[in-house]
């Protein structure tokens, strides 16, 4: 077959690789036949990323601002050296989804784990998803969900939150049923506004939609309702619960989801086999086993959070929206959200997250609640910076 | 709103969720409003899994038969007690990028890491296929491959494996031709079969088709031709590695993604933020310091296992086929395959994989090649069993 066959599905015809001299440092000069390959939907994204300097007060990341209790690192460090690390993780583990459903009132059978919630995020809209399938989301929130949506060939559409942010329950039903919404997304508490759902909305959107609502609750230990109870009610629905935030193991990657078995059997197919690592799966357990000592912890953050926000209330030209998570949104109303980005920075050695770039948060920063002490030191800061 | 609008995307009108009684332990009775959301093509899906009893010699997923050195697990566990738990890892990891740059002889900007291969083989599916699109691949081959087609909406071609399970590269030349493949998966060595790619084999693809090329290298190190040394030449070939396999690093998950690097910026886009922990991040890296080590041991099960294949020859009513891998595909042709599966794991605790169930495969039993003992266990088993 000496004859190149006519290649099918690009944009130029294929040359003999070998005719093509390598570039700069062994890269091919030619990456328009690779980037042909790549779906047009895909290519038209930003890709999801974040550049952050080192700094002493880390608030930029939802993250707890506690390391996991030394006994509880301990205990995973010991059950970890003693494990082989060349053997597969448990397919299904469990013991673990026992604890699990335990933990959150549901049922093992309806109980999947994951590298975080995102990997269940992305296996929920990749079993869901056809193409031109429609997702509807509030706007702003978690930038993920577009992201996946648009890769996976689906159209999203985003409805704005209402006053202060608040999730404007009549204006995504009324899209979700006009767009004919496949999937429904709700991040309540959300991020970045801190808004939580009003009780009874979930509900409404099940009963006024025909949508898979799926209703992420990375942020729920902080404040607000949980959808959990009425997975007893419909099939319709899929709760999503990470260990990142109130659980303290954003570096080990852990999140679930829970849902209808049946159901639940389905999203298993757009998941990965093998997808939590054995020391993931140890951390998680020894984090339910720990459990009153990280709620203890989640209710010292959310008192600071409160301080925070009435500390906020009082500098002038910030204006705190109220928050149900781990973070609060301020908008910057004297002084541009970059400049006090860059000397909350660079004066003071605290990291937040600039969000002013997206247009509904325009002047406004992201700012995760740390310690008692970070909180009244990015306090006092924001008061000399405005003052 | 209290009259329930229009449901607009399901098999059923939608019920006020309070009228649904939950069944047995509290979940709804009614599996078809939520299974109405799950795409058609996914739930014609048969679900990866994996069943195994447990049994004293572990043959059955081709993992390495030694846990990582002693030492190396105590620097990792060193590290990462030292470690902040609660924050996320790092996002891309510059050092750890350029290591495997260095390892493999490509470049840092176009090596992607992921939480096991698997999740490659996934982004690079995921940002290719759009609805309809062809995959083509040998068969028997992997399972996931067209698992994860199927899933994203692909079409999936297998193409047969030739006598000896040998690729048939014109086979897949003129498939992938006459479907418009936009993706050809080449897993070489080829699990289950063991048989490598031949020399010049991926270049006459790459040449003779517009296609994707995806080399999936998990077993490289034990034979077989690597392709990386193209990816200098075309835009249009990924290869994917492991530290499954080799690297026996399959509890902690790790895998990478070779491209060009305007290629790898859209295959990110297909993988999650923050997939890879901290912990697999210090593995992989404590790995590549004790590279000559774990190199020592693929050597040592390289003559293992042509020792076992030498052993089975010898045995009437066997016949193994030649690999370039980690395990040996044997064809049963006196006694039932399912039989010496069970005789194998009941009578010598020695647990295989039983590939018999797929039609190419029809008795074949796949063995991963353990320590000598386990190889000797083995032969010296089924000389029994045959006998």
């Amino acid at each position: 077959m000496s004859r190149p066959l006519t290649p099918p599905s690009q944009t130029s015809p294929a040359r003999p690789i070998a005719d093509q001299t390598p570039g700069t440092a062994g890269v091919p000069p030619d990456a328009a036949e690779g980037l042909a390959l790549i779906k047009p939907s895909v290519r038209a994204q930003t890709a999801y990323t974040l550049s952050a300097p080192p700094a002493r007060r880390k608030l930029n990341q939802n993250e707890s601002p506690y390391d996991l209790p030394a006994e509880l690192k301990a205990e995973v460090l010991a059950e970890v050296a003693a494990a082989p690390w060349q053997r597969y993780p448990e397919f299904s583990p469990p013991a673990l989804l026992e604890r699990l459903a335990a933990h959150y009132g549901w049922r093992a059978d309806g109980t999947l784990v994951g590298n975080g919630s995102n990997e269940l995020i992305q296996a929920t809209l990749s079993v869901a998803l056809g193409a031109g399938d429609v997702v509807v989301a509030p706007a702003p929130t978690f930038s993920l969900y577009r992201l996946l949506t648009n890769v996976l060939g689906g159209r999203y559409h985003g409805v704005a939150l209402g006053r202060d942010f608040a999730f404007d329950v009549d204006a995504l039903i009324e899209t979700a049923s006009r767009e004919r919404a496949r999937v429904v997304v709700l991040n309540s508490p959300n991020n970045p506004t801190g808004s939580a759902l009003p009780d009874g909305a979930v509900e409404r959107v099940l009963e006024e939609t025909g949508a898979l609502v799926v209703c992420d609750e990375a942020y729920q230990e902080f404040g607000g309702p949980t959808a959990i109870p009425l997975l007893g009610r419909t099939s319709r629905l899929i709760v999503l619960r990470t260990f990142s935030k109130a659980f303290g193991m954003a570096g080990l990657r852990f999140g679930l989801a829970l849902a209808h078995p049946a159901v639940a059997r389905e999203l298993a197919k757009g998941k990965l086999p093998y997808n939590v690592n054995l020391v993931t799966l140890a951390t998680a357990a020894a984090a339910l086993r720990h459990g009153e000592a990280l709620a203890a912890r989640t209710r010292e953050i959310v008192e600071t959070r409160q301080r925070f926000i009435r500390r906020v209330r009082g500098i002038g030209g910030l204006a705190p929206y109220p928050s149900a998570a781990n973070f609060v949104l301020i908008r910057c109303e004297r002084v541009n959200a970059k400049e006090v980005f860059r000397r909350l920075l660079e004066e003071d050695g605290i990291l937040v997250r600039d969000v002013s770039g997206s247009p509904e948060l325009a002047d406004c920063l992201r700012i995760s609640v740390g310690t008692p002490d970070d909180m009244e030191a990015a306090a006092s800061a924001l008061e000399r910076i405005l003052g």
